[in-house]
């Protein structure tokens, strides 16, 4: 048996005809007389084996009727051509073995609650839901890498330890580091503009922390973003590339993980529909929006995520909001030339109220407004010296975004909380397992 | 000007006898009468821009010769060949502009000392060395990701913030998380495990932590770890990966990134050595080896970096050294079937000196060992309840191992110090800036 060789259920339509060793966990069963189907799992795929009471040895036929779920097994046998299912191959049992039993697997194929498949969730993602979206998942990071290396970015990670405050430290996570104290990153922005400076047009992707008292479905306290910056760049150069960047990404998802889309009833045609250009409006125009959609809401005031969804709903697409107020954004927000009181910056807001997925903008690129900025701020001068640095040696316009992967996978997925987005979520009132 | 096409350095080839606007910064600068020789690096590559004192208004002629190092120019020109350049071309320059000024730029030409430049990153990566060293990493970094994409492994991203520490809690950091404290982890592996049992062949990529008073040439406080993890893998199989992973991605570097290589001086031929297979020795094997050289060393004792050294300096590419006492191993490596004594694991020594760049090995799959283990090393059972699931539930053998990202960039770059090998390096006395 070991002499065969061990084929994955995701390139089994390679082998038909041929005999072959699946090794992977008994996902389910059902008998009918001289017959066991046996859905089988590798982590690849599920596919059903057949047991026919006179292929086997009476023993081999008896025992297969005991396998309990997530039993590990090694199934030998010859792979079939099976038009009726999803796969369109199944296998025709010719041995089994188990590797390692398992009783009373606790995620039984009935309904659980949240609190206890979290508490699960080390087992919970043996659930084909969650294979699909963890491949879905895989596939946003790669082809978030494969844009960035195709138009010229290179990779440049930021640190996770920092000394000092992007704004300020109300909702930073603080680390014991030796004799003093440092922060865990909430973005790399900063460390990406000196690298824009260095390298022309750079991103970093990598775990950010931030320690918001929030529990909402769109709130984890550790989640993933990717970050381009780029030198001699404006926010209109800026917006077309996000734009860009969505469009690439939702339909490399579209192309190559359909079947997981589906397994997940997504509906697909409202991801393909997600094509360049995006709409764009400022901020006083969006107001306007609100304003006439009965929302109290007055010139100056950020959005939150009910705002965004109204937004969000006047629109097939994502929609990218610019110039918001300046007093509502971060100090490094350039101002708009043609207005002071506004920035230029941008919010991109994915459709179907799944809310922010994007901010970014041009960055103050002029050391004197920039100082400014930070002493208004009550910012500490001395931890920016080296982010002034940047305006003192050789400045130049530049912008960037950062896009957040997990609301991103909780869009393209339409999962309507994040925790199912990233594989051991961190939420306000979760570490474990 | 601003209606020429924008042409990076790294496509000039593509633009030779056209107009083009580079924008870049001024690296140096020579003169020789009528003519200025600039030197523009825009951060995918230098190219000199000629000044012809006949070409261009007079007065551009003039502020050229005062152009300070580290502006931001914008210089407008025809591409032309030139052979004598490494790059092949040249811009014959028609107009340029300051963007930003720069006065008393800190890193001149001439030599500083490590401490200023360390003070200084954010500009020291501007030099064309340190350039070609980040390049170099993103092609390992690419490399990585490309071999496991290749070969069916999905990434499952491990979290940061962990509850119980996998191997003591000396070397954590500690984070206050809301109410409770956590750990920045040191290594995702045992996530990877419950992935692998979920998905068959699983890796992690991204930053891990250990807070060891150190401050040696090899240790950075936060540094990236790549883990691979694979149901129903034995320790053969789990080396046999190692090597070809490693081999790929030290093949991937010489083939795409010889001149950066060629730029850091780096014996090349060293690289193209790197073929499997490796040399596999046992621990035992490896003690003889030492006492043959000289070194004192007692069976039992676990290797430092002066006996890796001796040991590579034996073999001409990576060395995977297995079956090390069990007592020096962390609990959960599986015990070797034929001495009790000695565990399933391997370290792969990296050759020239540049030291371990891998550790990984089979893990204990049995329930009643794995649980005796945690016991006999006085880990608190119930915090890992959760990894003893995977021993319950359809426990298979699986095995994995972690490469360290800057100790194979040093390697491959050749650096002595891992401070180069990481944009923004984290050490016992630095997170700044």
């Amino acid at each position: 048996m070991s002499e065969l060789k061990h084929v994955y259920i995701s390139e089994i339509s390679g082998y038909e005809g041929q005999d072959v060793i699946l090794k992977g966990w008994l996902y389910g069963k059902r008998s009918s007389g001289k017959l066991h189907f046996l859905q089988v799992r590798d982590g690849t795929g599920i596919i059903q084996a057949v047991i026919f009471k006179g292929d086997v040895p009476e023993e081999v036929f008896e025992m297969a009727d005991k396998i309990s779920q997530e039993s590990s097994i090694e199934v030998y046998g010859i792979v079939k051509e099976d038009k009726r299912s999803a796969l369109g191959f199944e296998i025709g049992v010719k041995d089994i073995k188990v590797i390692g039993e398992s009783h009373d697997y606790p995620i039984t194929p009935k309904e659980h609650g949240v609190a206890f498949l979290m508490e699960n969730r080390h087992l919970w993602l043996r659930s084909p839901r969650q294979l699909a979206i963890m491949k879905i998942r895989n596939e946003i990071v790669n082809s978030v890498r494969n844009y960035f290396n195709n138009n010229g970015f290179l990779l440049v990670d930021a640190p996770i330890f920092t000394p000092a405050a992007c704004e300020g430290t109300t909702n930073l996570f603080e680390v014991k580091y030796f004799d003093e104290n440092a922060y865990l990153t909430q973005s790399g922005q900063l460390y990406m503009e000196a690298a824009a400076m260095a390298f022309g047009k750079v991103y970093c992707f990598g775990p950010t922390f931030r320690a918001e008292k929030s529990k909402t479905r769109r709130h984890l306290t550790e989640f993933w973003m990717v970050e381009p910056e780029m030198a001699y760049f404006d926010l209109e150069m800026d917006m077309n590339l996000a734009e860009d960047f969505v469009e690439y990404v939702v339909q490399q998802v579209v192309k190559n993980r359909r079947q997981e889309l589906e397994i997940l009833e997504r509906d697909i045609s409202k991801l393909e529909n997600i094509k360049k250009p995006f709409p764009r409006i400022s901020y006083d125009e969006a107001i306007k929006i609100l304003k006439e959609s009965g929302k109290e809401i007055e010139w100056g005031e950020d959005f939150g995520g009910d705002e965004e969804t109204v937004i969000s709903e006047k629109f097939d697409r994502p929609v990218m909001i610019h110039r918001y107020p300046a007093e509502c954004k971060a100090f490094y927000m350039k101002q708009d030339p043609e207005s002071a009181k506004h920035a230029l910056c941008v919010d991109m807001i994915a459709p179907e109220g799944f809310g922010e997925i994007i901010g970014g903008g041009q960055r103050e690129d002029d050391f004197d407004v920039l100082l400014g900025k930070i002493k208004e701020h009550n910012l500490p001068e001395e931890a920016f010296d080296w982010y002034l640095d940047l305006r003192r040696y050789g400045s130049v316009p530049h912008a960037g975004f950062g896009l957040g992967i997990e609301r991103t996978v909780g869009w393209i997925c339409g999962l309507h909380h994040v925790r199912e987005t990233i594989p051991f979520p961190r939420l306000m009132d979760r570490i474990r397992p």
